[in-house]
């Protein structure tokens, strides 16, 4: 008979989260958490090391045929009793789904951009939401990477969820050091471009995006650096209009990868 | 010596309570909530009819002054604890500002567009965060209006928080009544594009846009309706990219209104 998990003292609902709830220890097992079944089937058809699969006995019934069609070898499943689920999830209504994963090896900025192409560069962003949205409009419009400089940290339960998958499709690199950043860009002819709020700026309708290109979004609040802004090549602008100075960052964001791409 | 409310039945405290929570009492007292200083700044800057100010005591301390510096005549400005405050709070970290405000009169849709110009409808969007951003977008790109049929309620405080104050700014019709919508297009003119995931639409970069336009965006999940999209003028797609079959519905409003106005 099926083994279900009631208590919070189990070792993977411990791990669980305490990965959840803390960068350190994501950082130290090198693990990182999913909840959700659209999610969790994103992460099993990249082939992105899930280790543990935790199902409620609900989403097992409701899921569980789904779910299996994956290739589970690596992986090990758990069956929780419902009670345990709402316990551990993050949202008022979960779907009982849940998995850890293993923190993906990223490759390196000069790695990422040395074929060239169009990159968005997240300086300084700290809204989760946000950047999980960025990452998933890159991917939806295709560009060949983002970059994180100074940002939040990407696989916290937060960023991964508003990236609805595409975390495990987009090509990710962190680079926090800007030294190292910009000389990456420059030994590969990436023009650098600061997305800002500036009368001075080139508005975007009047840019030319030829060769490899970076825009650099900034942060909600603050937006760009004026340091980091004067480290590229150009400032732009999406000219705005009437009473209100500045869009959410990540519609900025998509707004000029859209441009950049299209 | 100043009177500082302590007591959740407080009548104000108590009709702030019922219109934040309870889409009926906002449309039986014609009243909303606001929580937060940028928004209620917004609100007081647009003579939007406030007609309760709620400051805790330690918010009336900090923003006391340049909230008082708006023209006050018709509020009612109650302090309170700073613990209603926390009670009264719809987030953990609340500045401390709440109001409660007159729904404005809203035009009809035939009067929202009876000059012409670009539009874009909400069609069945149930997410607060996406109608309140594609409203403060709308705002930021400079379009003419924005028509609301068969979505969310516009003044539910998560609406209303998303826009950022775009709601004092922006021209919003609610119009359910699809028979009504489409004959007031056509009556002004007004070309009635539908945004689909379909690979026969017409790709948005190469689409012309003369003269009166209207881009229809469907719900978050199931998208357009095809009844609805049948009813417009023509089918339009962003093209898209690889794994993933379709943008957060607020980044696709961004992109196409950000054609249509650029």
């Amino acid at each position: 008979m099926e083994n279900i998990i009631t208590s919070k003292d189990n070792p993977v609902i411990k791990l669980y989260q305490k990965l959840s709830s803390s960068k350190k220890e994501r950082l130290q097992y090198g693990l990182f958490v999913l909840e959700g079944l659209r999610i969790t089937e994103d992460a099993l058809k990249e082939d992105s090391g899930i280790t543990h699969l935790i199902l409620t006995k609900r989403a097992e019934e409701k899921f569980g045929q789904q779910l299996f069609q994956a290739d589970l070898r690596d992986t090990k499943t758990i069956v929780i009793s419902n009670e345990l689920g709402n316990r551990i999830a993050s949202t008022d209504t979960t779907q009982g789904v849940f998995a850890i994963c293993r923190i993906p090896h990223m490759p390196d900025v000069l790695h990422l951009i040395s074929d060239g192409g169009r990159f968005v560069v997240l300086s300084g962003l700290q809204d989760p939401g946000n950047v999980g949205m960025i990452i998933r409009t890159a991917d939806a419009l295709g560009l060949d990477g983002v970059i994180m400089s100074g940002s939040c940290e990407l696989f916290s339960p937060k960023v991964i969820r508003s990236t609805m998958g595409s975390v495990f499709r987009m090509r990710i690199a962190v680079e926090n050091d800007e030294d190292v950043l910009f000389a990456a860009l420059a030994e590969n002819s990436v023009t650098a471009s600061a997305a800002v709020i500036d009368k001075d700026a080139l508005p975007v309708t009047e840019c030319k995006f030829e060769g490899s290109q970076a825009v650099f979004i900034g942060n909600e609040g603050n937006g760009l650096s004026p340091e980091t802004a004067a480290r590229c090549s150009r400032k732009i602008i999406i000219p705005m209009h009437g009473n209100i100075n500045s869009l959410n960052a990540a519609m900025a964001a998509g707004i000029l990868m859209w441009e950049l791409k299209k």
